[in-house]
């Protein structure tokens, strides 16, 4: 039997939340790591992380932390990428960057695997992976773009805390509690954490994820604008997006309302949804089952239910289509990026 | 000076969560009550409840018991007003009554104040409260609506646990608690305490509000199509409405997408809405101001933010509403139809 090829991989913020479900990934997923490097910035060097039943201790993530490496999954935020992902790449990594630092580069494919994995060998050097919120949606539209052409998407998204990373969840956490025993709990974290004013999050809803844009729209919500035309190809298809953070840990849903170009049978899109990759149609009325957040945590499927035609366009169709960001969102898309590049060597 | 004519007032389900705002709001807003009479089902007799300073105690609602009344203000489900309503208007009161069972009646008017009071004298006995979903959205619409007509709208809904009542608020509080304990919580009201299954609300987000109907739309999402059109007198109203149960205690925040039949100015929108009775305009983007569940809890107006114009559509217009579902949305809204009466005779 031939020796299986096993591969370096780094991993960059290893200590988030991001960062500590990729490790949980690869080896759920049993990728074929050689060498695991786990990398953070200087004050997480010396944490230890565990993976494979192993401890390891973290490193510093600089440019010569990437000798030798094959895969480098950064998830560290924007400004580590755009300053170590070209180092790594001058080292002969592949980066797959979980950030939005390139994603909208031309030279730069973007990918979910279901959708676009034809892409990914166009790469030159680094391969961006979605936002979360337009990764499940993009999933569950494959299949009725590719069957009817997808003319406009108008979305209000209800997101996890853990978008916003570990702090976030400890935020959510640690308010809630403050506010049941009656105790004063400042916000520190949310909506964004670098800006002036941050809000409570507990029993609440945030209209606003990422910093605002000049036209109005939130950068999450130009995210999805822009991301979705980039990985289906088609600058064609509009798209509205309105992104709210609520009290969930894990999990993002989205209300997504589509408009196709060709007309749609029902009976169809349920069955296309059915046998899509990474699809999972929870979807009865009569039994009360359709996807949620707390079923959705700690799955790699994204869910997608409520499928009803609209009552007055004749081609619009809703759905309710939720996955667990961090996962799907972030690092299983990542590691399946990585698993497309092994199986095509 | 005159003495001021007193009206003897009943309110039917004074112990729920909306019974009991409504005793507040007719206390805070000085309605002229002469006498009250707190009604509510056998179990609850001999309960206590306060107004004014003055402690009476809860009498069974039952036909006699609205000998004398001028206005009976009930909020204690559907099949008691069907049983009571036609009992109470016998013996000469106006019924406002906050269920559904009478909205959709043609000879009942559905009045928001803001939007439709010249319904109100078109009563024969019973005047109906709309949805709360439905209400919020209405007084934000109804200026755009006059100024550009309304072609469509596109709702997706963030709706707070107190519009299932009491039950729901005492559940959404406990389970909390107990997951963060990491305690069991059975879940056992939500999303509708009379079907099968129930979910856990506590970090989590429902995509069912009330029962599905055979299209797919739940009862909720039904109520927010028929209910806006007979508000507005306008059937053409093209509306899709996604209604989800988020872990919140007060106030419903909606994500609204609007075409207008004629082309808006954005700049005469947000005028429009500032000059709107009823609607307080929070929409600072770059001070990060907008509308929240928890800032809109326990006041009387519907917050409008988030208006931008949308990227594709020349007239579809973005907003995010929130408003008190248990004021605005239920006994405010009540007691303001009652006002209006009072006013007119």
């Amino acid at each position: 039997m031939e020796r299986k090829k096993l591969y370096n991989v780094a991993v960059v913020g290893v200590t988030g939340a991001v960062g500590q479900k990729m490790l949980e990934t690869l080896e759920k997923r049993d990728f074929p790591v050689g060498e695991l490097r786990p990398l953070a910035s200087a004050r997480s060097v010396g944490h230890q992380v565990t993976f494979k039943g192993k401890t390891y201790t973290v490193q510093e993530a600089v440019p010569e932390a990437f000798a030798g490496i094959d895969f480098a999954l950064f998830s560290a935020g924007g400004s580590v990428s755009e300053k170590l992902a070209p180092a790594a790449v001058e080292r002969g990594a592949v980066v797959i960057d979980n950030t939005s630092a390139f994603r909208m580069l031309p030279e730069v494919p973007l990918v979910v695997p279901e959708v676009n994995a034809h892409m990914i060998s166009q790469h030159s050097g680094i391969i961006a992976n979605p936002n979360c919120s337009t990764i499940q949606m993009v999933v569950a539209l494959k299949p009725i773009h590719d069957a009817y052409g997808i003319e406009r998407i108008i979305v209000s998204t209800y997101q996890a805390v853990s978008g916003s990373g570990q702090a976030a969840i400890d935020e959510l956490s640690e308010q809630t509690r403050a506010i049941l025993d009656g105790q004063p709990a400042e916000p520190k974290v949310l909506p964004v954490k670098s800006l002036k004013k941050h809000y409570q999050i507990a029993f609440n809803a945030i209209p606003q994820i990422d910093v605002f844009e000049e036209n109005g729209f939130t950068r999450e919500e130009m995210k999805m604008v822009n991301e979705t035309r980039k990985i289906f190809g088609d600058d064609s298809i509009q798209i509205t997006s309105t992104c709210v953070r609520i009290p969930v840990f894990y999990g993002h849903s989205e209300s997504v309302y589509v408009e196709t170009r060709k007309p749609f049978d029902l009976t169809e899109v349920r069955s296309l949804l059915e046998s899509a990759s990474g699809v999972k149609v929870i979807d009865n009325p009569a039994e009360q089952t359709y996807p949620m957040a707390i079923d959705a945590a700690g799955q790699y499927d994204t869910y997608v239910g409520r499928i009803r035609r609209d009552l007055f366009h004749p081609r619009g169709l809703n759905m309710w289509i939720v996955s667990d960001n961090v996962l799907k969102g972030a690092a299983l898309n990542a590691v399946q990026i990585a698993e497309h590049m092994v199986k095509s060597k």
